[in-house]
């Protein structure tokens, strides 16, 4: 009697504890599997814009610029540069979103070509939380996780190299999410090559003009246009028509010296009779470390260089004010090891450019109070 | 008549300056046009082998390890860390090479999953001078031109994360090209992973072990298994079968904690046990930038280097001599940037590693008279 009562007692003991485990994995699995509500990314503020568009990731309405190049029109539907910034205090972090069947770049991740970024400020500063990586021309992809549940301020960088066609946030159900409002100062323009554009960062968030924005709180509007910043009329018409405080011309890479030559005094002339008073910053174009070894290479570099530099020689002497030249041939260091490919700076040279041209473009940017 | 021999003399001048025109383009145009000959690259030196195998460009002979998971066994067919040395006067160097129809992976550039990478040595250090970009299974590439035409030392680093099926390097015909003899000194393996087999450099030529050798001079063989170095007894086996003066293991990343426990110790027994002498440098696992916000990542990267710290602690405890532990929450900075993917160092990570891991590795290795 005495054992068959233990005996009882210990089912009774192990029932109760399997109950209890059951309810813990339960518990633990329905955390897991908490439920993730997507929002159209279009009820965010959208970082990065130089003008409206009729369509929210075209960097520009290319039909008003109808003498512009196809290739250029192309260009101006990626959507480098721009970044979706909202606040929220889910722990996770998902994304929904499309992009076109243009193929892969063999100098570009698909992270960097067609994928998303993630930043969170923490401690006063925008730090990096994760990636979307795609999967397919429709991808979703859980970016973080696990993370507290602190409200948090978020900036989703978007494809540097491909169209943005849709894009949804996902959160936890029942979690707060809300746009933020602008989170930078002021408005600086650059326009320039695949550089500017991005190639070859290794993520959206690290092309130069995104880590200038991060690193001094001012708001970078990224106009690359791989492989053909080539200072157009056209071009120019469309670069004069941005409202902006400041202008970066890196422009250099891509036109030959001779079209340097002939065309960078109108491009900038065109710029100044719109923007009286704005600076106008000419970048020289960075070594290209192809260059090292292919004298040829080399030697366009360089009458690319001293083309730029007598263009601006020649802008001063006709009296227009408010420009600027920044030299480059320490942009990239000097191990020659901060490329992907010869040309397109990698992480390390695009961490290098930041380094070096920030602090110079702040120091002039701080004559006009624009900080 | 006065008026008709100065039309004949100017009639003659104009043919001969065209015909000198015609024969400067022409010889231009021959310039451009020199014949490549290709040279089967199985007759130069293969820098990184860590053992001699019956596939030239195959890491190991998995033939030999029956009993390692068939995953990895793949992943030993990739050429990662081998670059081919060569000396020649050529002024252009292509290649001709096949790689497998492995598809592409998200946070990789095609260029170092497929690609080549050449370095050139220049002032006494080897140099970035071009890529091989893959454009198909079979790709044909200029890596670079208009060289001058001074005899140069070459390296060429072979595909990351592909098997490499065949290699042809192209030189100008006429040009000579002969095998370099071993450029690195002494033998140090490093047994790792992902981070190791050199994802997310930009190009095969940035993963740290390459690195490493071409800032030391040492010979770096890269044994990186991507997300399977977890030190099973098989892999214990062949890493201690490799000849080498010393051992770094970087294996931290991939293995559970409770694997660390495990394995870890029985490891570097097993490498001790073949190499009575040689220094085992054990590596903490990189901060994962996931983790910045992801709080189960940062739980386990710190589960799993407190293991291996454990087991680095158990092992000196039982009188293992000649072992390192070196630790890592600084190898990638602080800023959060030197990822591509969150786990995986891009450029700029890699370039930090080196920086920091190399003046580490190289202080232990003098001890030793390796260097």
């Amino acid at each position: 009697m005495k054992r068959e009562i233990l005996n009882i007692t210990s089912k009774i003991v192990r029932s109760v504890l399997t109950i209890t485990l059951i309810c813990i994995n339960s518990q633990f699995s329905m955390a897991q599997k908490t439920k993730t509500v997507f929002h159209d990314a279009s009820k965010f503020y959208l970082y990065g814009k130089a003008i409206n568009t009729t369509t929210r990731y075209h960097r520009i309405d290319t039909a008003t610029y109808s003498d512009l190049p196809a290739t250029i029109k192309k260009l101006l539907t990626h959507s480098a540069g721009l970044a979706v910034v909202f606040k929220t205090n889910s722990q996770t972090i998902s994304a929904k979103w499309c992009v076109t069947e243009a193929k892969a770049s063999n100098n570009l991740t698909p992270i960097a070509q067609k994928g998303l970024d993630l930043y969170i400020k923490k401690d006063g500063k925008w730090q990096f939380a994760g990636v979307g990586r795609p999967t397919n021309t429709c991808s979703e992809f859980t970016i973080v996780k696990s993370m507290d549940g602190t409200e948090k301020e978020c900036m989703l960088f978007l494809p540097l190299y491909d169209e943005l066609k849709s894009l949804e946030i996902g959160v936890d159900e029942g979690s707060n999410v809300v746009s933020l409002e602008n989170p930078f100062r002021k408005r600086i323009l650059i326009y320039g090559s695949s550089i500017v554009h991005g190639a070859s960062a290794g993520r959206p968030g690290m092309a130069y003009p995104a880590i200038l924005s991060r690193n001094t709180g001012l708001y970078f509007m990224n106009l690359g246009i791989s492989g053909n910043a080539k200072m157009e009329k056209s071009a120019a018409r469309m670069v004069s028509d941005i409202q902006a405080d400041a202008f970066v011309l890196d422009c250099v890479p891509n036109p030959s010296p001779q079209q340097i030559k002939e065309r960078a005094e109108d491009f900038v002339k065109t710029v100044r009779a719109k923007h009286e008073k704005a600076p106008i910053i000419l970048v020289q174009s960075i070594i290209r470390e192809q260059g090292n070894f292919d004298l040829d290479v080399k030697q366009r570099v360089k009458q690319q260089n001293e083309e730029i530099t007598a263009a601006f020689d020649r802008l001063k002497m006709s009296g227009i004010k408010d420009i600027y030249l920044i030299t480059a041939d320490k942009l990239l260091g000097d191990d020659h090891d901060a490329t992907t490919d010869g040309t397109h700076p990698n992480d390390l040279g695009f961490y290098r450019m930041a380094e070096q041209l920030g602090p110079q473009i702040t120091k002039i940017l701080n004559q006009y109070n624009i900080k």
